[in-house]
């Protein structure tokens, strides 16, 4: 596919359409250039756009369309694979002025919202409905928008599922800027083939996703966490399958190492409630009441104090339980901060088989010589791996951050895994992705996208 | 697309891959020519193919793509639109044999089994697991391939969710033959466009389903069923956002009318609990014991017979249950028992909208002249509508049958509605598909389909 280059012209179309919300050249703040991963690459798009409505976006992308110009949809540019960096050029189309919640319906349970509404401020919404919105991703300053198009999981999704199973509706502009609505307000269908799902986790390559019908669901009265510290790594991983079996019906199943924990408290200047042990789940209980949580927190205890945990500390107050979940959403920034750059790996792979994946990740640090620091859903089988540069030349780098992903992704093939469990594919995991899929799948997705996109105007260069 | 007729040479081709299991000519039980609804015309196929494998699923496929030899995946043939039927002959391939369950993991919470073991019969290999597998559509002799294939709904939709949401990977066969596997037992992923998603609810037009990965979850430990008599049917019906909104979480919320419970019990032979009233609300609760639900059957009790409910009887026993349940899990039966022919419609509305909708329905009975029975999903906005024939002459029917349709599926369009909450499209409703979703939906969807079946060859004439 050829594309073609901004021309003045063009922006002159654009400015006059979109006054004040067009920037090019100077203007163009640096951050547009690349995503939290740096080390993927810095790429500045001809011309970045803020729009404001689906006729606007409408307007764009129809008029890129038949000028083969390239649009890359960005939400808050928090994504880890590239995602929204416009690798070709062309316009950013971002979504950071469309952030109004357009409606909350308590009858039905859904709300109905711009993309570009971020994750921490939805919860502002719901005040006082009774209501809430269970998805949980650790980034709370992306936009919602950007967790549809990457199907984001996060903390709750042992309990409650990932982003997809919130999304109920769509309204999304195709290439040539038809607007489709997909999906609605009922929560149930068996009418054709799933568009919808389809959008889900597309990453902005088959539409440009302007509003979201989400589910919501009644809050619990009362939540807890439970932090288990552990001295020995394998008896703490190895105890999450049992977690999870043993009828308790967690929220959250967490795993941290202690160097994480001690990067965050280095990161936030601020003591976590335990560094005694190696290794820590964290779970998280929501129920009616306390007592209603008594039998659960005494069956967990009883097994993981039997699995090895040193001690079992509830934190029940909200002072208690915010300082575990900060350091807990600190860490991704912490690990950051303690190493000059990284690379990172966001595989899953069936729950039963985390404990075997840990053991060969700490195989795989030691084998290549390289510090690798991980985290996450353990619960959920998906982990984030940071493999850090520290204070490594660039050859040897390269080579240690190459080798060291291959193992990773081998790892996770043998077990049946796959490459991202909720950070995506953008350009930074193409290859992965192919090699784990295979050439008759990725076929088939490339088939999809010509469907949708004939001209590959959309996000290209992402994900297939 | 013009297809190719099965020749003798074909028919000697499939008997020596697989003796014993090919039937054609007078061998071809009439069984085979429809589903559920005889109604949509009787359509005998040229073979019916009984596979025993992933291997032969593939063989037989690369064979009739190569030839132009339309196949049409059959279970249970208990659709209720077409789905499974031959519209323009040729190859029958029948699941019908596949019925394994290959692995029930309780570690990871899945089962892994062939398409053709039955809703009814799957239970039996989870026994002493304490685990089950939530959806459970009425007609429990259908095959979970055909769940998959539907999306099926079922009466525990409201707190579980549909099959969508239980499906974690599939091997399929496209109709080249190629076998991919989607998915698998990893509970997240965010790799590449959904293919899995796109499969469920595809009425086996895009691949041929030849495995299932499901997830399971923990039993409750116990269930107890609430019925509730209104004398007056909108009061009834109008109490089902509040049921849903009260906060007690129900598994189910059905709605029935006086004089479907009357066809049940004749068809049956057996008494219902009550007919002492014109309609019911059926609420099922699960939970850890009967006195972990007393506050929930309260809140129900006051709730409903403050909107107008009769009584609240409780259903604690196993006799009691049973012989609610199995009048609900025989309406279909039963109505049909009790006309000449019928039509049916499956629409799903927002929640919220079924009191108008149920309104709208008695209203359109009035207006056409003709008998309307429904029963169903309430909870899910998501009701079965059958249009009876009784005696009415040919001309007649055909008239008031398309009108009463037309009314019906207008109304669902004005309420933001879809054609069909959980019995699919098939060929019988393709017209509406089509008008309710507009022209760029279905061109979208026929790009999908050529993508995975050039030839068209798959279940030719369904869905789009």
């Amino acid at each position: 596919m050829t594309f073609q280059k901004v021309s003045p012209q063009d922006i002159a179309w654009f400015e006059q359409q979109m006054p004040g919300r067009v920037f090019y050249g100077e203007d163009i703040s640096s951050d547009y250039d690349h995503d939290e991963m740096t080390e993927y690459g810095h790429y500045m798009p001809d011309v970045v756009i803020q729009a404001l409505s689906t006729e606007e976006v409408s307007k764009v992308l129809s008029y890129c369309n038949e000028r083969l110009i390239p649009v890359t949809p960005r939400g808050a540019g928090t994504g880890l694979c590239g995602g929204c960096v416009a690798i070709h050029g062309g316009v950013v189309l971002s979504t950071e002025k469309m952030k109004r919640v357009l409606e909350v319906d308590t009858e039905n349970m859904t709300a109905t919202l711009e993309p570009g509404v971020l994750l921490m401020e939805f919860p502002n919404s719901l005040e006082g409905t009774g209501l809430f919105y269970p998805p949980d991703p650790g980034e709370k300053t992306a936009t919602m928008g950007g967790n549809a198009m990457t199907n984001a999981g996060g903390m709750r999704a042992v309990r409650y599922g990932v982003t997809r199973d919130y999304i109920l509706g769509m309204e999304v502009v195709l290439a040539d800027g038809t607007v489709l609505h997909l999906g609605g307000k009922n929560v149930k269908t068996s009418s054709g083939y799933s568009l919808l799902d389809l959008m889900i986790g597309s990453e902005g390559t088959l539409a440009f996703l302007t509003q979201l019908t989400v589910k919501l669901v009644p809050e619990p009265r009362t939540n807890l966490s439970l932090l288990m510290p552990f001295d020995d790594l394998d008896a703490c991983i190895g105890a999450v399958p049992k977690v999870l079996a043993c009828g308790c019906d967690p929220t959250a199943v967490e795993f941290m190492e202690r160097e994480v924990i001690s990067c965050a408290e280095t990161y936030l200047g601020k003591a976590f409630p335990d560094t005694s042990a190696n290794a820590y789940l964290l779970v998280r209980l929501d129920g009616a009441s306390v007592e209603a949580l008594q039998n659960s927190i005494d069956t967990l205890t009883d097994l993981v104090l039997r699995l090895g945990a040193k001690d079992v500390l509830l934190a029940d107050t909200d002072e208690r339980k915010e300082s575990i979940w900060t350091a807990r959403g600190a860490f991704l920034e912490a690990i950051k901060g303690s190493t000059s750059t990284m690379d990172e790996c966001d595989v899953v792979v069936p729950r039963e088989d985390i404990p075997k994946f840990v053991h060969r990740m700490l195989e795989i640090a030691e084998e290549v010589g390289v510090r690798i620091r991980s985290f996450g859903h353990a619960g959920d089988g998906n982990l984030h791996i940071y493999v850090c540069r520290d204070d490594l030349g660039d050859e040897e780098w390269k080579e240690k951050v190459g080798r060291a992903m291959r193992l990773l992704y081998d790892e996770a093939r043998v077990l049946s895994g796959n490459v991202s469990g909720e950070h995506g594919i953008g350009h930074a995991k193409k290859a992965f992705l192919a090699e784990s899929l295979g050439e008759k799948q990725i076929e088939l997705m490339r088939g999809i996208k010509k469907v949708f996109d004939p001209n590959g105007i959309l996000n290209p260069g992402k994900v297939v």
